[in-house]
């Protein structure tokens, strides 16, 4: 059990300051590295729910897990690792991409069913959503045709079944 | 200066344990209140983007935009603020909805051109995306037709022009 996994973890949390530099404490106070992370608000305007993704050994995820269930404002954790879950990012990526390489740049967008959010005179700036592996291909498949900036949400999750985090 | 703004700050920070626990904590340190934030990786495996929305006093912010380019592993700050950027959002939205209402949901999936990314004989999973009003709009519609549990990503965004990051 102490080989390095990827972990899924989803913790609902009181809307208060201090309580995000709490649960990322705890991942670095053990030197875990957060892989990606993201927080926003729920129904319930007191609530905020937080998906992020750890890697590292499963023994530790474990301890960690109980650590943030003992925090202040940490209403409730699930770890989605190694159970039937939906997980979906986004990320847009403005291409800088010269006039020669715009037509195989559109046939990427339209076969990933990506969307063009913006366009300039220089640039598209693309929306594309999906599991990590589609936006890497995405990506790979970009870097080629022009200079690009990305920003990537992270990942969020949802169970399959009923369980999950009712919010 | 000193009314309440809803701000949008883009960060490039190195990829070290203990940078996004500093960064959120210099906004609860000042008891600014994080409404969203998403930290994922760029094309540059050492640094990551964090995305975050902040609602408060100008000056203030001002004030930690100043603190955070001092932060070790801080690369680049940009406020959003007041310029013109592309602000993008998903959300999974797992609606129970009851046999009578499905008609109903999917009409309105249909509206909003969202996507179903998993069916259960309980319940539809919806993938959403777009600014944070539609977003509100499309949880406002299907409120009243079943139970829903959500995870958002929190907002990305993007300059417009040529300015930005550019990892």
């Amino acid at each position: 059990m102490s080989q390095e996994e990827r972990h899924t973890i989803s913790i609902l949390v009181g809307n208060e300051p201090g309580v995000l530099s709490r649960v990322a404490g705890l991942f670095s106070g053990r030197g875990f590295n957060i892989h990606s992370l993201n927080v926003a608000e729920t129904l319930d305007p007191k609530l905020s729910r937080i998906t992020l993704i750890s890697v590292g050994d499963a023994q530790i995820q474990e301890q960690i897990n109980k650590q943030l269930r003992k925090l202040i404002n940490v209403v409730k954790v699930i770890d989605f690792t190694g159970t039937d879950c939906v997980e979906r990012e986004m990320a847009l990526v403005k291409a800088r991409t010269p006039p020669e390489h715009r037509a195989e740049v559109l046939r990427i967008v339209d076969i990933f069913r990506c969307k063009i959010v913006d366009v300039s005179p220089h640039d598209y700036t693309i929306e594309v959503t999906g599991n990590r592996g589609k936006i890497e291909a995405l990506l790979d498949l970009l870097n080629p045709l022009g200079k690009l900036e990305i920003a990537r949400t992270g990942v969020i999750a949802m169970a399959r079944s009923k369980k999950g985090i009712k919010k």
